[in-house]
């Protein structure tokens, strides 16, 4: 009822939205303050605390405005290419603030559970369906076996670049396409060998 | 010149060190405050000001002293066995706040590199130093290829721990054992699978 009367303002809310995934992907739940959100977006104090009930509500409602997993996603059909387009997108996510502001996420889930439950598994699960549906496609047209675990598949693809951002993040002016592409070759075709158990797909 | 002529009292300086570990595995820099150590340590709030200059040095003493990459770690000299325990070692890591406290810290230095890139840098050569040690040896034995990229063995070892303790914690009372187990298996047979490029090793 809060909003009944006042037109909605998209550039606003998108402006502001904008801010809190910077701010958050900068300083976590714990720097987090609806005050700094206000002054670095040009939106006044007022504005933000009329139109959010608090910091939590604008924080979850920004994330999965501005980061939804895997957003217009499609399987080519070749898994392969499927794998390489993965690691691309997971390691241009964390090369930059997006998923500067997703690690942030996970690690505040785990001290506030009760906060932030609910926005995880929106990551969680979307990440989830993803890999299994790509999975799936490749179990059926005969490229990974039966029973291949997406576990493995998830946690290769966001662990390597999750790993290999945060302990050696770009340095200043480095083009990181060549550091991405170098890891995603190599990544790709150890994890197909892998999955395949060293037998070529029939 | 700090110290001059008072004792130190290292039962002191073992409870800030386990205190400001905890802290900032929950909260991270924005929120890590001395005032906060002090209270939960018990210690009164001028010797932890006495004693350390401010935060930063305080935290960068604890997290060495508390938590060096693979303290006491040795090989065995069967690459399959020493995967596993690696993969274990990281799993247990960050199951526990430990691990919390070392991705907190990826994520500030990438934020504040100024003030964390030395901690940073001790946590990724330790690492990376064991890992191709273990790798040197396994090439050594012909356990695996000659030019095996270490960064993969490292993004997979701690990627896979990071993302599956990261997007699933563990429930209320779970025995994390089981389900680390399951996926140390799986993923030491995926790593040297895929690095033996389907091959057995000579």
């Amino acid at each position: 009822m809060r909003r009944r009367g006042r037109p909605r303002d998209p550039d606003m809310e998108a402006r502001v939205y904008s801010v809190v995934v910077l701010v958050f992907a900068e300083k976590g739940w714990a720097g987090f303050t609806l005050d700094e959100v206000a002054r670095r977006s040009g939106v006044g104090k007022a504005s933000v605390y009329l139109r959010w009930r608090d910091k939590r509500e604008l924080l979850l409602a920004a994330m999965r405005d501005r980061l939804e997993p895997f957003q217009g996603w499609t399987q080519t059909g070749d898994l392969r290419e499927d794998l390489k387009a993965m690691a691309r997108y997971v390691f241009g996510m964390y090369w930059g603030w997006a998923g500067l502001a997703i690690m942030r996420l996970w690690l505040d889930a785990r001290t506030y559970p009760d906060l932030f439950a609910d926005l995880r598994d929106f990551y969680l699960f979307g990440s989830v369906r993803t890999v299994e549906a790509m999975i799936a496609g490749a179990v059926e047209r005969g490229e990974l076996p039966e029973g291949t675990a997406p576990a493995l598949v998830l946690g290769t693809m966001f662990g390597v670049a999750t790993v290999q951002v945060s302990m050696a993040p770009p340095a200043p002016g480095e083009d990181v396409t060549a550091r991405t592409e170098r890891y995603v070759d190599n990544l790709v075709d150890m994890v197909l060998t892998g999955l395949r158990g060293g037998h070529p797909p029939r």
